[in-house]
């Protein structure tokens, strides 16, 4: 099959064999693969990461045959399943665990991938393969208020203008009134704020200190905490969501003075992204950039880094 | 009357007005000035703090004559009472608000200050004036199980081998059976063992990875943050104390991939730490490295820099 592959620093087109199938696992061809910020680190360095990247994906079963022919998506950790962290429901922090196309594990811009079956999720009907190609990413989103409990009153800023803030927004709009998103790129934020989202130039920042209950945190950049910190009120909580490979010069001494919760998530449930998704309660299609044939996926990963960018989809079969 | 001041980067001994007392204030003579991290870190510049430092002390009220002669300590955040915060309960967030000795407002390395009298606590009989001047320290560890449940099976360490740590660790071993308290000075862990708490040398800490449900991080360091993410299992949830001027160059991204929460914490309740003093659940006695007369404040200073200082008290009476 054909893939791409990160080695040495550089991201490369290689004909590979299809991965070999074991006990447990479904063979998955793949239909779309989607470009995240997480790809474009990986290929900066983070995670130290070699062989093929990518872990956003919908595609069809191919074995076993009790699943064939089902369009799935997938969760990306890959567990142990009888560790300490696996008992106690932490399957997604198994110190055993490799990660789709992230850590010690071939991920989706291939043709076919392996998963355990017991990863995968079958895409509602009435969810398009765009559509599940979000899961997720959406899933990622639906985490935040699993995590932190948003009340109709409460005032909550997103903080970032990409696919991830896109997304956190549209599931946060659904806990609270007070809904405003903060982002830089003009052409995203018209987007985000067509869907009648309060939207603000981050240069606003400054002047918004210790303004928000919660702040969410998903610029993918190493200065979105500091802003983060600069917008929560005394007493609040920022959900923090943004890995990156580039260390950041700080002090944290106002988290303890000011007596601010951080709260870390990543992966989400993916049960309640498909149940959105199906339900309509989550519109993806303003977000989708554009879908690349494989062949194009030079012109893809460039598409994906500029700043106008949301998803960027390769199609794996055309 | 005579007092130290920080002018100019340098502490000096200063004779000056006795401080004027407003409505709703108390004129406190100051019995014992407790030296913290805190003024340590304000002598290296840390708040841009000009005037009287200091802020943990005990003494006895000379006026309002409603409480004449009762031995007080007080809380340092002096609060409007009107603003949002104030209402909500987060008086000791409120942004007009001075802080004792840190902020806008001279503290107790003087013979005498002035509070609010609701800043005050009366200290209970049975309680000594050297208990009493750790009493704002020792309700700062009270704060943390306040805001981090701690079960009885719950793994706990408390990284720092210092006063608050020492603090901590005598208020969470009422909470858990599972303590570590990690630190680096021989003598001071020594005395934190001789109460029956585990004790662990820092150097440890890479064996640790991921080892901890809490993490209560008293070092006083800028790497004490990273120390603490190193040893928490994901999940986990950091209790962050320290505060200090310089800033620290680090990579944030194992907060969001471990989804670990961190809790900034800083004053907590007086009347549970004087409580806890009067039934002789804590003991201090064993962290009062030293008690000098005012007129040797440069070699209380020096005494209380040294890393095997626990408490250094100045009689301001002496």
């Amino acid at each position: 099959m054909i893939a791409l592959h990160f080695e040495n620093g550089q991201l490369v087109e290689k004909e590979t064999d299809t991965p070999q199938v074991r006990r447990g696992e479904a063979l998955v061809k793949i239909q779309y693969a989607g470009i995240c910020s997480t790809d474009l680190e990986i290929l900066k360095g983070y995670m130290d990461f070699s062989g093929i990247p990518g872990h956003e994906f919908v595609g069809t079963v191919e074995t076993p045959r009790s699943l064939a022919g089902r369009r799935v998506t997938g969760e990306i950790n890959i567990s142990c399943g009888r560790c300490e962290l696996c008992r106690r429901g932490l399957g997604k922090h198994c110190r055993e665990r490799t990660v789709l196309g992230i850590a010690g594990r071939d991920g989706v811009f291939a043709e076919y991938i392996t998963l355990p079956m017991s990863n995968l999720h079958v895409v509602p009907d009435g969810v398009s393969d765009e559509e599940a190609a979000f899961t997720e990413l959406l899933a990622a989103a639906c985490e935040i208020p699993e995590r932190v409990y948003i009340s109709q009153s409460c005032r909550v800023a997103v903080l970032g203008d990409g696919r991830l803030a896109a997304m956190a927004a549209q599931v946060l709009r659904l806990k609270t009134k007070g809904l405003t998103v903060l982002g830089v790129e003009p052409e995203k934020m018209r987007v985000i704020a067509g869907l009648g989202i309060d939207t603000l130039h981050a240069a606003a920042i400054p002047t918004m200190k210790g303004t928000f209950d919660v702040v969410v945190e998903c610029t993918g950049s190493r200065m979105g905490l500091p802003d983060a910190i600069d917008m929560i009120r005394p007493h609040g909580t920022i959900v923090l969501k943004s890995t990156f490979h580039a260390p950041l010069k700080w002090n944290p001494s106002r988290i303890a003075v000011d007596e601010i919760t951080i709260v870390g998530s990543r992966c989400g449930p993916f049960e309640t992204a498909l149940g959105l998704l199906q339900k309509k309660k989550v519109v993806t299609a303003p977000f989708l950039t554009s879908v690349y044939p494989f062949k194009k996926w030079q012109t893809a990963f460039r598409r994906a880094r500029q700043k106008n960018s949301f998803k960027v989809l390769l199609d794996m079969q055309a």
